[in-house]
């Protein structure tokens, strides 16, 4: 991983050591916690049609700034305490994609199956 | 952001408008498809002890950690459409995590009182 | 609660029984069952717009409608596990959003506020 | 669906009637709002140990009563906007689940294969 995210993940690590939360730090915890933010992140958009979501500025993008550096920043605390490589499994996932999704054929059929219109 | 997260980021563009996605991609619909994954996460562990979760490996740690990639794609991808840098944010928040939680006094307490046991 | 509530939730406590499901039943794990099937439900509506979303028929309401079943399970599964009857806390719930937003003022910009456009 | 069910669902779409909310409770809004209070749950159980969650009373316990309310009530609005028999659907749910997960094999196996331990 790049040594900004290696920095980042060794930060949240001691952030956490200090205040003696690693105990409550275990994947599954951390998969709950993850999951609330994403919430919140939702909660932003929810009322919003997808038009208005794109015209957001100001404090409004800076909350929702925010709630996505707490994802990232549980996706990071998970990644520790499971020993995975984000990034490598990033490129992995996008690699399976491309052969699920071949770019020649029906791809906006393949998007809107992916749960059916 | 490091070249590596830009990188993945200009792949996940590219990925997207080769496939005419990019029309389905709003901040709106993105935070859902990021939840839905998050869900997919969440399922691995829902029924293990917290220790179960700590010792996972094998094709179930290969699964999750498509899982956790499928998260930071969603992620990359809103941060694209919304014109947020995620690095730059994720430090804003651990800062004002600091100063919220400070490490000399009563963390335990602050922890569980986030959500009150 | 009515009679048809009690009997599901009855007969769900039966099945998990018969099954030596109750072990794994905690409230915790509960909430993130439940949560994992509002994601399922979420990945039925993730790329339609809001328009799309109300013209649903056939084969994909009669999926939709299992998931929503899915949720209402766990939801009245941990109901039974931590003793709270649903019917009534829904009633008093109604009536805090009765005074919480009351009819005659501003409701729209309330609506839109609770997460600001 | 029974009298009490009927009633909770008519006093929730006059309640969005009278403020106007309508226009906002499309299926693909609602979705988001339902799994928005889904998580306001999970919150409450995500630092606690499973044994924890199963020992929860006073305001906590009426704190979390209402958290189960608001995702019955975005249930019940959307059972409505979709014209959803939500007790049907949830007895057809639990027909399949008796075939799919018979009472008498290995159904310890077959719960944590759900996602695989």
């Amino acid at each position: 991983m790049p040594d900004t995210i290696k920095n980042i993940s060794n930060d949240l690590k001691n952030f956490a050591i200090e205040r003696d939360w690693e105990q409550f730090h275990t994947p599954k915890n951390l998969s709950m916690a993850l999951i609330a933010e994403a919430a919140e992140l939702i909660e932003h958009f929810q009322w919003l049609t997808p038009e208005e979501s794109n015209n957001i500025n100001g404090e409004k993008l800076k909350d929702i700034s925010h709630e996505m550096a707490d994802i990232f920043i549980y996706l990071l605390r998970m990644a520790e305490q499971l020993d995975i490589n984000l990034i490598s499994a990033t490129r992995e996932k996008m690699a399976i994609n491309e052969k699920r999704f071949p770019a020649e054929t029906n791809t906006l059929q393949n998007h809107k199956d992916k749960k059916y219109l």
